[in-house]
């Protein structure tokens, strides 16, 4: 593993983005992103997913520059075509203007199509738990999971996130309604190790507990009919209100071999923000919230459980460690970013082997 | 079994609600959702609940003509104090107001607290399918579930239902955060069968798969972590957005032994209506919802299963079942329906044996 920090990481990501021609706001937005990915330890999602992102950039496969227009809207709703960006900066977008729609109305929504992959969708809450509102988002991605009782991919693994304001950090839940992910088997494959049983099924659509056999099958939506559910509702929240391509028209490779480019995915989301002091004197709300913490956090754990955490708190544990002791990266990643440095002329990241 | 119809359940549940003081407008919200959850096949919340219900609303324990009135509210949101109503009346009203507040600004978000169990979720969403939106409802209730790695009854079993418009039927999605709930349970216990894994905590927060021992512990989130995660996040959406009480506060053993009396609750919902048009024309979002359904209805089983559903499907199929040859009803079901019917000198159901 390397080392950085965050700023030295932030500053990377900002000046790769300024050399494939990302204007400066939009780079600190995706920075900021990409950063606090790595920081939460939601490596999959972090600054390993650069290289692709700037090559796709730098060849304009996404608009480096997009400018996203409103092509439907209500008072408090809103459909911006996505003008072929990155969803990182277009997901930052959608939940500042449903922020701005639900400013004393009470609710906002934005819809986004025309998109590319959306990050971690935590990273996009921040504008509403900032303004003390709820933020939900859902996006849509290309078909890797199976419908329950089916053995074909047909839907993206339907990621969904909320933010709650609370008296401390925000309380974050961020999931997919697969149970498990592609990255995820693909450790165990490197590790040798078998996959807890209803992840995956194998190519003749059998379940499979071989991540290898995993890989070239389908994932499992998590419990079952229930994911399942779920990830039609989300597509349909995120595709079909938006107009956005179903997750089978995309294209699934998105990391061509040798390229590394990205496709165009032209996919969608939606980003939803309640204004809590619409509903509830906020210091009420925020009574409410913290008497349910504290229920939690301090209830018995079950027999082979140390604690019972909130969601979201690993990520803010590990975020807190690496805030103050350095953000830790796989050396093939430092390699590859340095990689895409000198293929820019960037000055290289600053990691500690 | 015994075999009614649709037609006089609803007159039967309209006569009985109108004995304990309810009025008629919502002695018929009342019978509608009633008579569908029946319709529907989820007997555990249709008509067999028509007893404690009609015996707490006689008794004024929950309030049988509830007046709700706002008590917050931006122009696209408000909050009802439910006036102790039974959340079946509540869970329709709220709906019903989100539909008005999204129509042409988008979304519209209704919160009630101080209310009493909601019912079937899936039939509060009506009002928003109706009028062409996506509707969402959750509430909450008393503790059953534990967190994850926990072992104490700290959260409902946080269910949530969204209905989407389709060229056919809504598509519905009402689902509980747990892997299962109590009534299940007590199923495979009268059965002798043994649970699938993944359910239930023993009293010593072993997991079991003995239904006995389930039942004097506690049930467990779908999807582990997740479903726990989803239960968090209802219960602050139902419960800190609009001021109700905590699930840990509610009083669990609803029906008291003998009296069969459900004390009140006051417990939350939130609604939430999504105007389509204002994201979408319909037509487009139509197609769009149609393409997807296809894909999934054409797309391959897998082995050992016959076909791919899409959710609500097995509802769905039992509604047209029951309109077509009459609503199954338990003989105990009848039995109780017709002791109330006689306490109440209402004229008892027609069914046959």
């Amino acid at each position: 593993m390397a080392r950085t920090t965050a700023p030295d990481l932030y500053g990377f990501v900002v000046a790769v983005c300024g050399a494939v021609g990302v204007p400066p706001g939009d780079g600190e937005v995706i920075a900021s992103a990409l950063v606090d990915t790595d920081l939460r330890g939601v490596a999959s999602h972090g600054c390993v997913r650069l290289p692709a992102y700037a090559r796709a950039l730098a060849r304009g496969i996404i608009n480096p520059a997009p400018q996203p227009t409103r092509v439907n809207g209500g008072t408090v709703s809103e459909v911006l075509d996505g003008d072929n960006g990155l969803g990182l900066v277009l997901g930052h977008r959608a939940m500042t203007r449903a922020v701005e729609l639900a400013q004393g109305t009470g609710v906002g929504a934005v819809g986004v199509r025309n998109g590319n992959h959306t990050g971690m969708l935590a990273a996009h809450l921040t504008p509403a738990t900032d303004a003390r509102m709820i933020g939900y988002m859902t996006s849509n991605a290309p078909a890797i999971m199976a419908p329950w009782g089916g053995r074909d991919p047909l839907l993206s693994n339907a990621p969904f996130a909320y933010g709650i304001p609370t008296r401390g950090d925000p309380l974050v839940l961020d999931m997919a309604a697969s149970a498990t992910n592609r990255g995820r088997i693909r450790f165990y494959a490197q590790s040798g190790k078998e996959l807890p049983a209803g992840w995956a099924l194998d190519e003749e659509g059998q379940e499979t507990v071989d991540p290898f056999a995993a890989l070239r099958g389908v994932v499992l939506p998590m419990g079952g009919h229930k994911g399942y559910g779920l990830a039609v509702v989300n597509e349909i929240l995120a595709g079909a209100l938006t107009g956005a391509l179903l997750a089978v028209d995309m294209p699934r490779d998105f990391l061509k071999e040798g390229s590394q480019v990205m496709d165009s995915w032209r996919s969608g989301l939606l980003a939803v923000a309640f204004d809590i002091a619409t509903f509830a004197k906020i210091d009420d709300f925020l009574d409410w919230v913290e008497a349910l913490i504290k229920q939690l956090r301090s209830s018995r754990p079950a027999p082979g459980s140390t604690a019972v955490l909130l969601p979201g708190d690993p990520e803010r544990k590990a975020k807190s460690r690496q805030l103050a002791e350095g953000i830790q990266l796989q050396e093939a990643t430092v390699l590859s970013l340095n990689e895409l440095a000198e293929e820019l002329g960037v000055t290289p990241l600053a990691a500690q082997g």
